[in-house]
C-alpha cells in the first residue's frame, strides 16, 4: 500500500501517529520487548486493518483522536496474532523479514506476544468505550479459537461452509471489527453501522480467499513461502475446493489429501501445477470479487464524500492486489 | 483454602459463581478449549485473589454481580498466566496436577492461553468499567515484562530492590489489583481506594515472599516440585539473600551463582540444606510479616465488618499458610 494510492494519502499522518503510538507502547519495559515491538513494527505490511478503521473515523466526522489510538489497538492485536502465529507453525520469514521466532526463542516469543496482547487491550480501553472494548476482546477469542480449531482439525477435504468459518475467524473478524468498532466510536446509527460491519466482514472475506489465490498463483520470493504451502500442509482452501468439484477424479489431489502427503514430491508440484492452471483460481476470483461488490452495495448505503471514495478504492485493491 | 476459614465460607457462594463463569467462557468453542478450561479449573488452587476481590466488594457494598464478574476476570488471567508460565519453564506438575503442556503440544498450549487472556478481558469488559479494563490490562503488562525481565535477566546474586520489582510483577501486582479494581467497582472514596490497595500490595508481597520461603522449608510432595528449586535454576529469593548477607563466605553459594550450576549435585543439595537450617528463614518470615502488619494497617482504616475481619483472617493465612 504505497503513497500512490489516494486512500493511503488521506489518512497518512494518522498512519504515522498510530505507528508511533504503538511504538510508544513498550517504553518503560524491557529493553529487548522494544527491540522486538520496533522489529515488528518496521516490518509491519499494509496497514490495512488501521486504514479502513481511520478512513471509517473520518466518513463519520469521528473524534480523530480516539480513532488513532483504536487502529493502534487494532493493528497489535493483529500484530500480536501474528506473532503467535509464526511460533506455532515455526515460520522462518514473514513478508521476507526474519519472524521473531526465527531469532528468539520460543519462551522469549510467546511472552513477547502476550506483551503485545496486553497492550492491544490497554489501548482499546483508552478509547473509553465499553462497547469497543468488549468487541475488541470478543474478536481475539474468535481469532484464537479458530486456529486452535485448525490446529486440531483432521485435515482433508472441507466443505464450503467451514471453509467460511475458518477465513472468518482467521481474517474477517479482525476487518469487520475494524470497521465496526469504529462506527459505534463514532456513535453513528445503527444503519450506518450495520452497513460499515458489513463492509469489512466482505473486504475480510474476499482478503482471505484472494490471500489463498495467491498461495497458488504468486512467485515464491513475493510471497515468502514455497508456492502451494497450504495445500501441502493439508490446508483446502478455496481454489483447492472449486478444483475437486470440478475434478473429482484427479489422480494425486484426493490421496494427498488423505495421506496427508504425497509420497513424491513431483506428484505435489504436478497437483499444485494443475490447480493453479485450471478454471478454479479464476473462480475463485470470482467469488472474491462477490463478496467486494456486496461490500461495496452496503458502503454505498452511507454518504457519499472523499473518505468512501477511499475505501471503496480499498475495496477495489484488495481484489487486484498481488501481494 | 478450605472451608473451616470463616473467610471462604462468607463468600463460599460467590466463589462457585466464578468458578462457573469461569467455566461458561468456553462454551460455543472448540470440545478441547472446553476440556482445558475444565481442567485448569478443577486443578485451580485457593482461589486467593478473587477471594480477597470478593470480600472488598462485600466490605464496601458492592453490586456482587458485577463483583462476580470482575472476580473471575482476575482469575482467568491469572490461569492464562500459568499456562504460558508452565510451557516456558517446561514445568510437568502444577499443585501436583500434569500441567496443560504436560499433555498437549506447545502450539496448542499457547493457544489455551491466549484464548483464556481473551476471555478474561472479555470478562473485565463485562464489568461495564473504563479505569478497571485500563488497570487490568496494564496489570497483565507489568506481569508480562516482569517474566520477560526474568527472562533475560543474567542470573547470580541480585539486590532487594531487584529482588522487590520481581516479586511485584510476578504476584504483588494482581493481588493490587484484586482489591483495588474492587474498590473502583463499588465506587469506594479515593482512601479507601488506597488503603485496599496497599492492603492487597502488602498481602501479595507477604504471599511471594512466602512462597520463596516454601520452596526451601516445603516437603517435595507438598510443593511438587524439588525443594531448593529457585535457586537451583540459579534465581535468588530472599532468603537466598539474606544467606549472603550472613554468611558472605560461603563456599559454595557464590561460585553455584557465578557458574549458573555448581559441579556436583551434593554441593548443592549441602546448600540448600545450609540455607534451609540458617537463621534467614526465620527473617525473611520476618520481613514478610512485617508485610502483612503493613497492609492490617491500612486495611484497619477501612469500617470494620465480618468482611473486614475476614480479610484480617486472609492475611494471617498468607504467613501461617504450609502450601
Amino acid at each position: 500500500m504505497n503513497s500512490q494510492h489516494n486512500f493511503y494519502n488521506l489518512v497518512s499522518n494518522e498512519i504515522l501517529a498510530v505507528e508511533a503510538l504503538m511504538r510508544q507502547q513498550a517504553k518503560n519495559n524491557h529493553f529487548d520487548l522494544r527491540v522486538a515491538l520496533d522489529h515488528l513494527i518496521h516490518s509491519g505490511g499494509k496497514r490495512i486493518r488501521p486504514n479502513i478503521t481511520l478512513l471509517s473515523g473520518k466518513l463519520l466526522n469521528g473524534d480523530m483522536e480516539r480513532v488513532v489510538t483504536l487502529s493502534s489497538a487494532i493493528e497489535l492485536l493483529h500484530t500480536a496474532t501474528l506473532v503467535h502465529d509464526d511460533l506455532i507453525d515455526g515460520s522462518l520469514l514473514r513478508r521476507g523479514i526474519p519472524t521473531l521466532n526465527a531469532k528468539w526463542s520460543p519462551a522469549a516469543t510467546v511472552l513477547t506476544g502476550d506483551f503485545i496482547f496486553a497492550k492491544a487491550a490497554k489501548l482499546a480501553s483508552d478509547t473509553d468505550s465499553i462497547p469497543v472494548m468488549r468487541l475488541f476482546s470478543e474478536t481475539l477469542g474468535i481469532i484464537v479459537n479458530g486456529e486452535f480449531t485448525q490446529l486440531f482439525a483432521s485435515r482433508g477435504i472441507v466443505d464450503r461452509d467451514e471453509y467460511y468459518q475458518r477465513i472468518y475467524a482467521k481474517t474477517a473478524s479482525l476487518f469487520e471489527t475494524s470497521t465496526k468498532s469504529a462506527a459505534i466510536l463514532c456513535d453513528a446509527s445503527l444503519e450506518d453501522t450495520a452497513h460499515l460491519t458489513k463492509f469489512g466482514y466482505e473486504l475480510g472475506i474476499a482478503f482471505q480467499i484472494v490471500d489463498d489465490i495467491l498461495d497458488f498463483t504468486g512467485k515464491q520470493e513475493d510471497i515468502g513461502k514455497p508456492v502451494g504451502g497450504d495445500l501441502r500442509q493439508g490446508l483446502v482452501t478455496l481454489p483447492a475446493l472449486l478444483f475437486i468439484k470440478n475434478n473429482p477424479k484427479h489422480p494425486y489431489l484426493l490421496e494427498h489429501l488423505k495421506e496427508n502427503c504425497l509420497k513424491f514430491t513431483s506428484q505435489v508440484e504436478t497437483l499444485i501445477q494443475d490447480i493453479r492452471n485450471s478454471e478454479a483460481i479464476e473462480g475463485a476470483f470470482q467469488i472474491a470479487t462477490q463478496h467486494i461488490n456486496e461490500g461495496l452495495l452496503a458502503l454505498k448505503k452511507l454518504p457519499e464524500s472523499i473518505y468512501r471514495n477511499a475505501l471503496e478504492e480499498i475495496a477495489y485493491y484488495v481484489i487486484e492486489r498481488k501481494l
